[in-house]
């Protein structure tokens, strides 16, 4: 049993962790912080935790929160998270950071994507947090970047195709869409029911912050160097993530073959499912678990590839992979706490 | 480890059962039976179970599921269980039967509300699996008639208030609400996705075949006999059932010892939570779960209550509720397999 | 051709007369103003109206905007109006205001359910602009107080039955379910989409401001004073209001005789459809319309009527009712910039 | 003032046909057919129409409408137009088909996609009517077929940039999405609520029949040969297709120029709405009305336009159009029952 915190647990992510967390066999949650709602229960908060948890939400400082557990969650948003990991570093604390604060290993990149980084020089002991493809290092270290929600679907999508070296890397083109929960719990205009019900759209086409971690991971799987096109759009619907994902083949590849490379590549990874040849996935099929579906598609007409992944993206695509990731460090079951099915219908 | 089997599974309510069944810990799942599904896996048609059980459907008579299982669930229509059950009693299976088919005591009822019955005289050995409230008969029969997804709202809802005698009851009003899944997977125009989003009316008002089912019991909670006013409402959800119940007082009654008078009835119960006083249910904060949350009102102006009682129709309104039967049965934990928190947001 | 203004245009009521005033034969829409927006276009917030209207919000004073319009429509949170009407008024303008400031009658009621009113002694100058009830009062009057949403779906439900005196008054219940515009734009938690979608519940049980109003209307169409029970419950769609009413019936009616009683009361209305018997309203069937749809039951078991009303919040319940009054006050077609079916699905 | 009659009115198409049609000054709408319905009116089985049509389903044949009408709209399936049709043809009636019966020009092409053709030797007489490219021709023919949902979006969408040659057309992508009632009114399974509700999902990817009519036209448009990837999305909303198109450019573009082009391009167009630079289309901004809104992005780090465009899929992509052509070949204004403005939110 091991004990952990959640720093910024009021948000969709931290309610989430706190959710899998209460209810984590070799877990005993022993803090939730939260400005907002300092002093309040979660229950109060969040009805749907009443009975799981009865903590109440702590306006408390990192060194605090340090002295109450071995591992914590940052689940705070960009630029509060470099701020606040330090003193868990110090105190030799597990820390998994869901912000995007040490995702990009170039300084540079994230300067110029999210502004000043006031702690840059830890960005070189993170670890980025996609167990199927960094699980030995994952084992290994006390701190893990818990990757983007979009980034997870576009980068378990492509690795299969990137590592077996079939695709024009320069024609890809990831054209993605994400509930609303992924614009977090502030009141904003844009995250209103009657704004986003009935609607859908893109949004900072060519611009979403998400776009250099793609593409430096998706790099590195490739290695070598390569942009590629990045739409999120905005969908009616609480959670999920479907990212569809264009890419001219090098040569020609069967739809057999190519599901067989997925198959292969992911034979062993308990939360990746591959689809049947010529069944695409759903997010409501995922929806609640820490699944990612990935469907493949091959038209010959373009001589193209199309791989759908779908995701929940408050699991796999941020508090379900973040314990994960803390099972591996931890040397729990890898699904442990994890071994949802989705809830459907 | 019992053997379970799901007859009549391709249904919401029988997927909601292998969902439930395939992840608990006491249960081996080794037959669900479908006859449009035949032959295909359940993957196939509900492919968020995938990696959850391996079955396939089968068109099996009931000889044959028999001899594969200690306990069947029986996910049929109306009018169907009544002819399929018998084999099980016969051979002493332990049945949970989620139809209407004997959830009415008394025939004549019956008949006039659904049809001829043609296993009438196993009526008498059902026992209306409501846990809360018939606990030790559940323990010690093998024939659960597992109630009705509204019904069960409104019976938890009026229970303590009921037995306490405060009610004047020929003034009970349940207005209900009920999300699309309850209408079940079959392919009716009303069902569509079209139909449905964006509208809310009442359907079969003081005609719905719940009604004897409610006043049935509620009768025997009152220990006299009523006639109450129910209306149901198409919601556009998938899970969730919302009953507003109003009756008026025999005399007055505060909100706090009304609210005590709930949290004492109740405060054994794993999976019924009554909120604090001011606070209401809603229904996604029980989605995924089998709680039945319960929130009480007092309006002095007109010496009302109002009682809200929240539960997914799906769980605590049909499986979940089922399964929690198969525990009490089996002298298993009674939430074994049900412990799971709600899915918010 | 009038010269039409609206006062707090940014708001979801005040698009939507913004909407209807653009396509109004009758009207020149002169003026818009919104504090938060001013400065903006109405198609830069409002994509939708894009070439329907050149208007830019502006940040005026009620002497600026009284200067240029004929009619104005005050489209402002309660509390506001108050100070803003009186300009207008002693203008000699035609007033129409959207807000509850002068919907009370009796200033001690609505001085406890709202607080101070700043301009008090215009209260008796207003009409309570339901149409199909005072249609000769709007006439004469050049001062609406519009009605509320709620309220205008539970007194044209009730009108006939109330005028026919073939109800226990005491026994009236108003179970009601609005949209979540009917919350405005407001950046609010609880009108984000993740909290609204897939939930439903009661709230303000009993004590939603839009109780005094219900009550004086009733009692007024009844003659007598008597006290009502009022639960709005927020549904997860963008527009629509049904209430489902409750009321003990004085002596027997058939449903035929109470289908004749409802479709001869509103013969001549055409923003009142009644359903056939036996046929209930939906909120999608008068989406986007001016209409509202009433359906009625008789319950013989407890001699109760039950009685269904169904409106567009935005419209019948606000911005539509609004025009409908300005259109009787101006002497226009009753219908003129109205004629709109619903949009459906 | 002309008589219009709709032959296969009862599905989602006929209904907004019939909706758009008995407000439309210069029509008067004389027969509406359908198999299903016949014998029931049409305020019954759609309930929103009541009051503005008293017409009934009929069963009728063809020979029967002719006789009754100047224009028909064909709202029937693939398959069954090209059997009714010809009795028009030969009466000289206008008829404006709403299938894919004769959008494709190809004959083989056609046969190959949706089966053989029984009337083949009309197919040249067609005029594809999307009115802002073809309103010459549209003005002297008396046969339209009416384009499909997705092409429109996709046609408009890529119309000025095809025309000024500024694509490399072999790296043309469009990835769409529908709401549901572009399967239509049948009930299937997979249009279920609970199927769609919370789910995003691609379907027939690389073989919607959708592709060969989007390749014809795009080819048609740049004077030349190739093909295009086109995936399909099912949303859960009732109305609307968003088409986000990616292309490789052929030499440098500033967005600037790229929005000064298509707002050229569309500069006469009354239902052509192009989005301000940085500005993208939201479905819920078209919803209810016959606009098609388009928005432009250049991405310079990949050289790749992204333009998307945004239409309500019943009105735009299908029966608006539809009415458009008719105003077109009659002589009407263009925007004749067509000005109204998005229902938003």
């Amino acid at each position: 049993m091991i004990k952990a915190a959640i720093f910024g647990a009021s948000g969709y992510t931290g309610q989430e962790l706190t959710r899998i967390l209460s209810c984590h066999p070799e877990v005993q949650l022993v803090a939730v912080t939260s400005r907002r709602f300092a002093g309040q229960s979660v229950a109060e908060v969040f009805p749907a935790l009443r009975d799981f948890t009865s903590l109440q939400y702590q306006n408390a400082t990192p060194a605090e929160i340090c002295r109450l557990c071995d591992v914590v969650f940052l689940a705070l948003p960009h630029g509060i998270s470099m701020d606040i990991a330090p003193e868990f570093f110090r105190a030799g604390k597990k820390v998994i950071d869901l912000s995007a604060d040490y995702r990009l290993r170039d300084l540079k990149t994230y300067e110029s994507w999210y502004g000043k980084h006031s702690s840059a020089k830890f960005i070189k002991n993170a670890v980025y947090g996609i167990p199927e493809l960094y699980r030995a290092k994952i084992k290994k270290t006390k701190f893990i970047a818990n990757p983007g929600c979009y980034p997870t679907s576009i980068i378990l999508g492509l690795a299969p195709a990137l590592k077996k070296k079939i695709l024009d890397v320069s024609t890809i083109i990831a054209d993605s869409a994400s509930g609303v929960s992924g614009a977090g719990r502030e009141p904003l205009t844009g995250s209103l029911f009657c704004e986003v019900d009935g609607g859908f759209k893109a949004y900072k086409v060519g611009k979403h912050r998400h776009l250099p971690e793609i593409e430096q991971e998706l790099n590195a799987l490739a290695g070598r160097k390569f942009a590629v096109s990045f739409t999120p759009h905005l969908l009616p619907v609480k959670r999920g993530i479907l990212s569809t994902i264009y890419a001219q083949l090098k040569k020609d590849i069967s739809l057999a073959d190519l599901h067989s490379l997925y198959s292969a590549f992911y034979a062993n990874e308990k939360f990746v499912r591959i689809c049947p040849a010529g069944i695409y996935p759903n997010i409501s099929s995922v929806c609640g678990s820490n699944y990612c579906d990935i469907g493949v598609a091959v038209d010959p007409r373009t001589n193209r590839v199309i791989i759908m992944a779908a995701i929940d993206n408050l699991i796999k695509g941020a508090a379900g992979q973040a314990v994960q990731n803390m099972n591996i460090m931890c040397g729990f079951k890898e699904d442990s706490g994890l071994a949802i099915p989705p809830l459907y219908p």
